[in-house]
């Protein structure tokens, strides 16, 4: 296993998988109509409903996450519903294309990247625009690093709105603490391939009854994505429709054991104190997080005009072996994005850390080496 | 590697895989973006125009086969547009599913399960309906085990018209001879789970020049699917719009490898001779074959009324450690379905026919064990 093992991953995804999850996905392939099969899914789809907290229907695709985005517009909505998107970056601006594609009304709340959105500032378009039927949401912009306080925003928009409240938690499921019921959301979506840490193939959306009322009355058409086939399915002991992924769902499997194993609140706990401490050192170095609420899966790092994005990336990955997540659409030149998403110890981050050094000293910025890594274990006590 | 193998997939798919591929899946992730990834990538591309014969564009899709189905009505129809399909089991009846969910009008031409539909059939009907876009067809029809002679079709298609001939070789790539430029097929869909031996989650289609003029018209709403994303990320050389099944892809790029290397014409022989040889020796048992045209892919066998096919399914798995599929519709108590598609040696398929033997022998069924086998050997030298 990992014989050939090269570079390191920090990026947004796909993350670093541990050698027990890909072992558990080079395992012989299980014929999907299978008892044996059947009965890894439904502890998968159990898994999925804890890691999101909630007793909600899941649909498990063989997809993307923008896949996952995409099938919930076209099951939920029909051309003309008035929608409302905050974006805040490039994967909420996501939710706008997408619903533009099929036809939606959208009302769209313009955010600077970097910044995130209050709960009043949504609260107030609502009552503004009472025909907006759904409010579509990222918890983590994975492009600007910037977290929202889903649980906030929800209270707020429930004081006044039982409108359809709908969350991207593809980058933070796993890693940043998601309560679904609790936080009294309709639907999330999410991806295989960022805190669950395993490989990219499979999307999660989970709907509560107040969204399955939405999807009687959708008339958007589609069939490889209609969640009806897919709540059939699991109703009828098939699993799913259509060919499932396997071999990457007994990975998810073996992951979600070892969550469970640790716990939910530990896991978030660890995730919280490695970005904590990693936000420390890299301020130690005089560099800036670039938005003010940082999530605890990425962080996305200013880089000053002094020094050259592509460079720094080219030299982590040439003489470090670690490719980190560049910047997109306005911050293509501005930052570098290091996810915490994947499979990665305080030792990984720490050799980061003294990689990052090595390089802004090399690249003239005046930094004593070694700093970070003093700075990263004070704060991760 | 493969520690805890259990059961030997006889299936019509998910196929077994060989370790080799298993292992290339479970090295550490690639980043999509990185250009070891693209990379291999466009090797894989590469890879897939050379298994289908075409240089044709290739849409990789993080996708079952159905979804790549349903990616081909969305990119190329609008509402009301004409489509003739050829309907002979459960997965041609797909198409016609589909086309109906994105309110195409479609012409059904129905034939009964285990037929294959000829050349001149088609055109008799593309005679009498002129406003017919496009004939949808299924290369092998793995409810029943039928091929159609796409060849011939598309030859007698040809000689009246230009209309777009669309094929379903999901089950059939890599294991039946398929030559889509030579063959002037327009669109072909395929998925990584059967022929190629390699998990469950990526479908290709490839698309001439023609078919992208359909898709520059066409008017179905689409976001995930849209091919022209896909297009232009090759185009762009950042290999997929959306992110890829990375781990997946590094298998596909080492099966590819294997093929090449045997060479295709000798992958397709090996199928050929497996399947003829499995065929006589399950005739020398007193059983026959279900369809009168039998793709080398998939051998569907009838189980005569007095012995019972669950019971049959059940001793093999019990017993001997074999899955194979069951009957679908129609066919679902009065066939299994032994597909050929997988990593499978003429050892597997003895040890498959011994084992039926033996089965049959326990249920009453008036053979000699061993006969199957000997049989086999004189028909696969």
């Amino acid at each position: 296993m990992n014989t050939n093992k090269k570079f390191r991953l920090f990026t947004a995804g796909p993350v670093s998988v541990s050698p027990e999850v890909l072992n558990e996905i080079c395992q012989p392939l299980l014929y999907h109509r299978d008892a044996e099969f059947l009965s890894i899914f439904r502890e998968v789809i159990a898994g999925i409903q804890f890691v999101l907290q909630t007793k909600n229907d899941i649909c498990l695709l063989t997809a993307s996450g923008t896949g996952g985005m995409d099938a919930i517009v076209v099951n939920l909505f029909s051309p003309g519903d008035h929608v409302l998107v905050v974006e805040q970056g490039k994967f909420s601006a996501r939710w706008s294309e997408i619903c533009k594609a099929y036809g939606l009304k959208i009302k769209s709340f313009l955010l600077p990247w970097g910044n995130s959105v209050e709960g009043d500032q949504i609260k107030n378009i609502l009552q503004l625009e009472p025909d907006i039927k759904a409010v579509l949401l990222t918890h983590c912009e994975t492009s600007t690093g910037a977290i929202n306080d889903i649980a906030a925003i929800s209270r707020e928009i429930r004081d006044i709105s039982d409108v359809l409240i709908i969350v991207d938690a593809i980058s933070t499921i796993g890693a940043v603490p998601f309560k679904m019921d609790e936080w009294k959301i309709d639907v999330t979506v999410f991806s295989s391939n960022k805190g669950l840490k395993t490989p990219p193939g499979a999307a999660f959306i989970a709907l509560n009854d107040k969204a399955w009322a939405f999807v009687k009355t959708a008339n958007l058409p589609k069939y490889y994505f209609d969640f009806k086939k897919y709540q059939r399915a699991i109703q009828n002991g098939i699993g799913t429709p259509f060919t499932p992924p396997v071999s990457l769902i007994r990975g998810i499997h073996k992951a979600i054991l070892s969550i469970k194993k640790l716990g939910l609140q530990k896991f978030w706990e660890n995730h919280r104190k490695m970005a904590l401490a990693f936000r420390s050192a890299i301020q130690s170095m005089g560099l800036e997080i670039f938005p003010a609420n940082p999530s605890d899966s990425i962080t996305v790092i200013k880089i000053p005009s002094e020094l050259n994005v592509d460079l720094i990336k080219f030299l982590l990955k040439e003489k470090y072996q670690m490719i980190v997540s560049g910047g997109q659409g306005q911050l293509k030149d501005n930052v570098i994005r290091i996810g915490h998403l994947g499979e990665m110890t305080h030792t990984d981050l720490k050799d980061f850390l003294l990689a990052l050094e090595q390089i802004l000293i090399e690249l003239g910025w005046n930094i004593t080496a070694g700093n970070g890594i003093k700075v990263y274990d004070r704060n991760s006590l």
